[in-house]
């Protein structure tokens, strides 16, 4: 297996992409096909004493910033270690894509460049989050601002797939964020959503309310990109900001310190519950191929945990079995459609 | 000053709300005036002890239940406690109604018995919430699911004037929710509502992402009430869920506890920055009188802080200078329509 990675995309690239990266190649058993300046590659490696073993280096000299618009990857960012990247994968040269870039740009650049799965509507950006115990998927948490029901069930399709196949939960729980629990609840988007969704074949929990969604409402849960954005981001902030005031006590004097340093432990494997970089990012879903985002601030440890999820992605299948329900949704709307 | 109280709205209702009736009288120098049974509030009081000095009765059995769906307040729980209120707030027996019960049927009772404000388009839920230094106002909180972008504008007016003379803040920085800072981030509704919003005469800081809310983005947060009750039920519960795992951490052992006592008389006053019920609750913004919702769970303290904050809902003009800021707006679109 080959996974194709951006070596210039966030903000410690390319050393700590490298680093990763010859991590996952002894740990994960993979191939590397990494994209980027290729004598800065070597430098930095040589220089850090890394080892480049099963990777092979793509050469371009450009980069797409966070300050690029999206659009840049198609235009004048078209050369860039991403763009290229996307262009790999679409060509077959590896089996999947990470990148630690702008957002915006791989969402724009997987669906013109490696393009969507046949009758699929929009990828989905939809991030791998922790709750109170274990893990769930959001999505869409950014990608579609406007969206239609049938992308909601779509939605909901694919992130199922996903959670069973990569990250091993069996019959994933999806759910539907909404204002309350009951059916009717939520505005024309979410009760016509609701109706797609009872009627997918999932195991549909119903509507979730966005309180019970950090303790444990749900596997999966649905949302148009404007309200999962908002809801990521209002999980972030409110995360980093407890986690800061706790910090402020406890370093708040001698007494205070001494007790923090008896329960430092404790704390840090608490932090390490509710960090969303423990999971090493979000599969672009939806994609012809499997595209994985790692975050922009991602270390050796996270890039080496997306490789680990990107190649569970490819090695899961999860591309073929999304088109393969796609396929069989669209095959009994037409038999339906006939009957009537 | 006279109050009316809702006796039977909330969990803890009659006691708590009464006990803290009892304490505003003598804190806050006010009249209070009670709906509900007044042999239950007459029994309630004597066993309790609770003097009952400046409050009267406006004696009525039923009570409208949070099982109750919001239009039953019109209807068959008309002769509730809540509605009672409303019609005494409406027929000018009181200068304020305050309530702990069902939000659903306060918002619809209001808009129907109590009215809006002439030219406001809807009633907003609009609660007050801690952020790590002082609180904000989320407006709207849930009230209306489908917003037009001129509702927004008038939130922002409402939650501005609030802010202003009730919470003391001075040129209240109002943002509007939205998935990014740049002008033309979010859907139509972000988009059309940030050009009237930047031209409402306010101290408008633009967008304002969900993540920096906890920290300090904005004095008044705007958003339609489906992505603003997304923002409080994930506010409320990434506190809530991070809450509960520190203390398993702090009960964990022997060793944690002990650390934990050192560290308590700071964790509570932390806990009670976070704390969502110190404020006392939520305006009903937008409404031709004041009503203020106070939360279901609320106790004796909470009660009496919550009649604080409708006392100066009253005491600030609150509406009738929301009426003139409306009514200079209008005045100046007819002329701008003159003038084209």
């Amino acid at each position: 297996m080959k996974i194709i990675v951006d070596a210039f995309g966030g903000d410690n690239a390319p050393l700590e992409i490298l680093k990763g990266c010859a991590e996952a190649v002894k740990e994960l058993d993979i191939d590397i096909l990494l994209t980027g300046s290729e004598a800065e590659i070597r430098r930095v490696a040589k220089e850090n004493d890394i080892s480049l073993d099963r990777m092979e280096i793509a050469d371009t000299p450009d980069v797409l910033t966070m300050e690029d618009h999206a659009g840049a990857v198609l235009k004048e960012k078209s050369n860039s270690s991403m763009a290229l990247g996307l262009k790999l994968l679409a060509e077959g040269k590896g089996d999947g894509f990470l990148s630690g870039g702008n957002s915006g740009a791989l969402v724009v650049g997987t669906t013109m460049i490696v393009k969507r799965i046949k009758n699929i509507k929009r990828v989905a950006f939809a991030p791998i989050l922790p709750k109170k115990k274990g893990f769930f998927m959001l999505i869409d948490s950014g990608a579609n601002v406007d969206c239609k029901p049938e992308m909601l069930r779509q939605f909901g399709v694919m992130g199922s797939i996903y959670m069973e196949k990569v990250m091993n939960v069996s019959r994933p729980r999806v759910g539907l964020a909404n204002i309350g629990t009951e059916e009717h609840k939520g505005g024309e988007l979410q009760q016509e959503a609701y109706i797609l969704l009872k009627e997918a074949g999932l195991h549909f929990i119903g509507n979730v309310e966005a309180r019970e969604i950090p303790e444990d409402a749900a596997d999966v849960v649905v949302a148009d990109g404007f309200t999962g954005n908002m809801l990521l981001k209002m999980y972030e902030g409110v995360s980093i900001a407890m986690m800061q005031m706790f910090k402020e006590v406890f370093f708040k004097n001698w007494k205070n310190k001494l007790a923090a340093s008896m329960l430092l432990k404790d704390i840090k494997e608490l932090k390490k519950t509710m960090d969303y970089n423990e999971y090493g990012g979000a599969p672009i879903m939806g994609a012809a191929k499997p595209v994985f985002k790692t975050h922009g601030s991602a270390k050796a440890k996270t890039v080496k945990n997306a490789l680990r999820l990107t190649k569970s992605y490819i090695a899961g299948n999860v591309v073929d079995e999304i088109a393969a329900a796609v396929a069989v949704y669209k095959e009994s709307q037409a038999k339906e459609k006939q009957a009537d």
